[in-house]
């Protein structure tokens, strides 16, 4: 369908670029901004610019971040004995919304891909080895439970095996409120597997 | 879940004004314009200010255009005799993807929608009757077939009552390729209802 202004077609290209947002959505996105209010427009307008000029990547642990290092980083009262190596900015975000982590992370920026041409070249796994330190007792593997997550943690843990450092994984298993019944195979299997002693939940919770 | 960056917050409280985002694909889309090429994210911007300012709606038939007059209203080879009504400026762009409709068009900007507080005040519906001229012979209702299209019909039905001028609604039907034993009964009557002698489909085709 050809647009009727050389504007609207270029607006939709635009958004198109965004994630998971086809031609008819960004035309739905365009014809919205079209009719926003004036401000409205101008603030999306100027906070897209402010997201590429304002926000850094941490340069310690990738994190993105208002500062060369982020808060996280940069808080005395966090463990550096331990680091939790996620995928992405998401990760940490819902792993700080438990509550109950309180050592540092290491964001990769994706995971190992053959089929999307993603190697360990392409992803922050370089800069983990070289910030490991003699006060490093333990880096958490908690990457997707997918084929990508997967080989990106074995990828890791023999790049470790070297070193005299704990190397652990985030657990699998059935989610708290989920009917045993409708858990896959995998899972139910990998949670009888690495049961726990009773007692241990029982005093964390 | 808190964000680590007030420009991020900012910036997904932003995104999800565009419609049927929420924070989660803001996010998404937060994330991407980080990571994106500077050019690219500058460009997006632009162009979000460019819908504001350089598009107009055009002052006779309310279709946005780069002019006070749209190029359709502006091209003398359409027919004034012909006024096909629509909701919005997709319908322009679905009908005149056709090419088989070389009238004006009038776009409401919406339809008569009693629980969304959109009533006939809100819509073009007043520069409808008076763009009306003694060259106007037919006005085309091309609205959608849910109820608030059939009442916003109904209601420019009533108005154009007086006037001498033929008003006429898009055929509703079978859709051409569609099997007669999917298709739901309300449209399968009025099919047969408004059924047509073949050969002027022939004719037609």
């Amino acid at each position: 369908m050809p647009f009727s202004s050389k504007i609207i077609e270029q607006a939709v290209e635009a958004f198109t670029g965004l994630p998971g947002v086809g031609r008819k959505t960004a035309l739905r996105y365009v014809l919205h901004v079209i009719k926003q209010q004036e401000a409205e427009a101008h603030q999306l307008s100027d906070l897209i610019i402010k997201l590429k000029n304002d926000l850094k990547f941490c340069n310690i642990c990738h994190n993105i971040s208002e500062q060369h290092t982020c808060e996280i980083c940069a808080n005395p009262s966090r463990s550096n004995a331990l680091i939790c190596v996620v995928q992405d900015y998401r990760d940490v975000l819902a792993i700080e919304s438990t509550g109950l982590y309180k050592g540092l992370y290491h964001v990769l920026g994706g995971l190992i891909s053959p089929i999307e041409g993603v190697g360990p070249a392409n992803l922050n796994i370089s800069s983990l080895l070289q910030r490991l330190t003699a006060d490093t007792q333990e880096v958490i593997l908690a990457l997707n439970a997918t084929m990508e997550g997967e080989t990106t943690s074995f990828y890791i843990s023999r790049k470790l095996a070297n070193a005299d450092i704990h190397i652990s994984t985030i657990a699998r298993g059935i989610a708290v409120g989920e009917e045993l019944q409708y858990a896959d195979e995998v899972t139910l299997g990998r949670s009888i597997t690495n049961r726990v002693p009773l007692d241990t939940v029982l005093k964390r919770t």
